[in-house]
């Protein structure tokens, strides 16, 4: 159920709306767009009674919700959703979901500090604002190298005051979602949890962006739905991301779903990043469907960069190299302008030599 | 790596060889067989020096294993995994993985004591050993009923007093892990959690059979690593479970790999289940498949039972009426000779008449 | 559009309602089922006068039919399609689809007359009716065997003769087809070619029953079309067989999806085998698979014997030698009876050793 | 196995190996790169010998060539494969797979005179050099429409006359291959007959450009070697079309898999197309996954047009307005240049207004 208000509802009416919704044993989701402020009824198991409503002070009408999603619905929202990230100490302010592409580049996985503030220093040059890299790793085998822990979290943090770059790491469980959440500045959800509810329902209690990565054999429903769990909970800012699906195809990897971006924009107001190092797991398939997921209108970009792949703990084939990513970085800028996006850091005028 | 003793080596050797190996900071995990006890080595992620075992006393031969998995793998322990559940309390003696059909059945969801009460008393006259019900749900809507949680826990550990059926329920996450292992007698992990490495890990701590259901993309290796995940922590009491994935083909909700049972056979020791209510999520299914899934030499089955499934709060159309289970149970009694197998309460002489 | 005709309609009344349909530049099918006959039109792409057909003598009612497939639908004709093969020379009577599970087995390719015939004569002596050989081979390299064309169809005419087998051999072009209709008992139409609409069109000119293989990424709903492409044509004696279909999993050569056979079942009126040599390509994995199928309700199987898999021309790893395949008619001999179903050659009293 | 010239080698040298190789029975493959000729055998089901060709004069190395494709590999041909047409009546000169971006539009079917004419006239101006309308359909139903036929071709005979647009039709079989051949310029194949081998040969004995569409679920590996069906009868002119593969994502009516472009790519030298339309099934997705294709290095594209596809007798939904092809030249004649690019009529310097 969704509750619009009047284009002039003041912010005493609406907030009045919210109290009766949640006396009634509901949740009221405030959901306030450029011109008018539309509120989300959640927690409606059954039958609500839609006039008691209708005759609320700067009440516009009342929408049953028939889509299973309802917060990450674009009928909810029509504006796109741009999570803000306001300049603070050594980090430029930054967008994911505006006009600037966001691109998120680093490591698999923090090894040491060495490698982690190599591939830093070559990320930052290279115009990204945005450091990945894991310090909690859901790897398939036990007996995999399973990331460094709070003492990763600690190294992106150094790089956070020392590259200006704001720091994307993976949450696996409760444990590490709190230490990620006072540590990171976007939590990511793995494409293994995407289902993991419980999860999400604690990231949705946080009031931190949440990256969440689409399953390997979700579907567009439950993808969003999986986005729903966590606006829920009341935590709005959610980055979605398709990282590949699983099909029979076997020349890649993964195969890399990139229709799912026009896909989304359709339904759904919130950002869609691409990552084509999981989406392919082929150095060489990176640069061109990095191009391929800009031009299709993707919101920013997840790639893996590493300066010494062949030695790399975990997932080395699929890192590209710190040259490779400054190639990237010059023909993504390149391509932003025809699809009405810019680079953050304009720095890409001139053609790398490689 | 996996030290063979020797056919007649003694408790004390097998002792000394786990305590050398402890001593070098892995983990040691014996596996008695009919013959001969083999020891695994866990958490060894890198190269272990073979020579420091051959030495030992008792010890037979070391083999590196090469596949990913090896606590699961039929190269480490060559007899089938049986579970013994002993008799206590109104329970009678059962096994999974042994001669015996293991039959679990039970409603998707614990909605009432009385729903529960009517299906299990059902369940137990036709001759299951084990009650399923769901007391935590992982639903793909945060606005759909998500179960009772202690409440259901608690109905079931009534029903196991009352009609001896011993009680397997999903455990979502750490908190409902703990109650999980406090009332049930199985902890089940579903597909969404396949690859929740954190959950499994701790289910592995505890020592209480995981019945570990297929991811729904899963490849047969992964599934094995995600049991050899609960194995490496000591608990090696798994039983897998086949719930259908996901394809193309929408004339079932997903398809049925029951070609998965001879291939787990071949390569692992561990009991393999198959459910056909999620397999298929087609009620008119549900007996073909349980036919077919017993005559493919599956150890039991995983099924849905409802006495009013039109009422169900989750998953009522694949369901099967209590007359029903009725039937199947009949037949599955008919087809269980033919590949060795028995049904425990070994009740069902006369065909029913639906 | 379907014609329910009376249950009591005469032949004469029959006849004038299809006179009346051809006279409208359609197509008319006669359907005769126990109770009564219905009489299928095709060849209407848009709006068909419903009333100029229920006021014609005899008929009972009219029907739209909403799905794509009508002559494949159970809708039209409710009881089973069954195919008789009447006693002709030294074969016996036969039938697809009754009561007889239909047994159809051979090698993958004659190689010769002495591999063909020596499979041959183990395939009879252990209760085949029907022997399957390729004379014509679709073989994904070019530079692959292709088959001994011609030739091949007269050594199994030679095996028809010797041995009183049937000849189930695949046609894989229009040149193939004459000759495979001048030769063969049923005319086998491949995966590959399961959209070959050319193709199933002329099949469906001939009067010989055809067996279509599912494509291997065939919904439900395009195989029965294309078993309505050839019944369209007015060859009504199609019989379906799954062979496994392609998905992520690796752990066989196909993903068989046995759970269609209760979903043909339910639509269609046509029989359903399963080919478990080409649905996992494992040879282990046959019988549990043969078991499985015949549990499931199938029609019967198409399995593929060789005296020497290991020297065979094509696909030697999923062929079986001869006494496993009397183990399987052995085991399927058991299961037949709980599913209601006989072997024809009622042979297989005594367990084989194997 | 593959004869490598030296760089030297006179034509004379090369033709008297080519002639050896049929002298023993084999079929020769003259392949002139920039730098030398390769000569592929064909036809060698088993041991050739190495040496009997190493001395023939002018030859520089023998190469074993172990993938299951030969002529259509990069290990054979190291340049890529430009497809050249050259200047013909009212058709300027064009190419497919060098510099210039081919791009083919036009309706699925060729409906009437009026329809081909009014669409061709839109799809010349906004700068395409290819036309495409299907004569011959290949309808899941048989009872949809099926095509024009020989009048289809005809029609289409007239709009290369009339707007200079070369024709790229599909045949299905036999008889309309003979038909396509003869009024086409380009043959296309589609991808339910990608394995239809017998279409292939034929396809291949022929000496006119064969399009080849990857079937819906084919492997890498499976669409090339079906390329090498065709080229193995010495067609060498075959390019490439990804239109999608089926998966279980139901946003798009097929997965379009935009990263098997740079694995073509590294494996072939044969021109890799994309067509969005089939590949996605969605109007507002072709625009955006046209952009993408082009990004990922596509070397042209195939898409629908359709002036009024409210009312086309096949696949309306996925054709665009003519406005919106107006818009995609422009968009993708932006993208061009970034990715090494042209288009051939660089006529559109002004952003459209839709």
């Amino acid at each position: 159920m969704l509750v619009v208000m009047k284009a002039h509802a003041t912010p005493e009416q609406i907030q009045a709306v919210c109290a009766a919704i949640e006396q009634m044993g509901f949740r009221a989701h405030p959901i306030p767009g450029a011109q008018r402020t539309a509120i989300g009824i959640t927690g409606n198991n059954g039958a609500v009674e839609q006039e008691r409503f209708e005759t609320l002070s700067g009440v516009s009408e009342v929408i049953r919700v028939s889509k299973a999603y309802k917060l990450a619905s674009r009928d909810v929202k029509q504006e796109d959703t741009v999570i803000h990230f306001p300049r603070t100490g050594s980090c430029p302010e930054a967008t994911i979901g505006g006009r600037d592409l966001a691109i998120i580049a680093g490591p698999c996985s923090i090894e040491s500090r060495e490698q982690a503030f190599a591939i830093a220093e070559q990320v930052a040059t290279n115009g990204a604002l945005f450091f990945r890299g894991g310090a909690y790793k859901p790897r398939t085998s036990p007996y995999s190298f399973q990331g460094l822990g709070v003492e990763g979290l600690r190294i992106m943090a150094e790089i956070r005051d020392r590259f200006g770059l704001r720091i994307v790491t993976e949450a696996l469980d409760n444990e590490s979602l709190d230490h990620v959440n006072e540590w990171a500045d976007v939590i990511q959800i793995g494409a293994r949890n995407m289902q993991n509810f419980s999860l999400l329902k604690r990231a949705g209690k946080l009031r931190k962006p949440v990256l969440l990565k689409r399953g390997l054999s979700a579907t567009l429903e439950e993808f969003l739905m999986s986005a729903e769990y966590v606006m829920s909970e009341g935590n709005y800012e959610v980055i979605l991301c398709e990282r590949g699906v699983r099909t029979f195809a076997d020349h890649t990897r993964n195969t890399l779903d990139l229709s799912i971006i026009p896909s989304v924009q359709a339904l759904s107001h919130l950002p869609i990043l691409v990552d084509p190092s999981h989406g392919t797991g082929k150095r060489d398939a990176i640069l061109p469907m990095s191009r391929a997921g800009v031009a299709a209108g993707a919101d920013g970009l997840l790639v893996e960069v590493h300066h010494q792949p062949d030695k790399a703990l975990s997932d080395g084939p699929q890192a590209i190299y710190p040259e490779q990513f400054a190639r990237l970085m010059y023909e993504i800028g390149q391509i932003a302008p025809i699809v009405g996006r810019t680079l953050a850091r304009g720095i890409h005028v001139a053609e790398p030599t490689v």
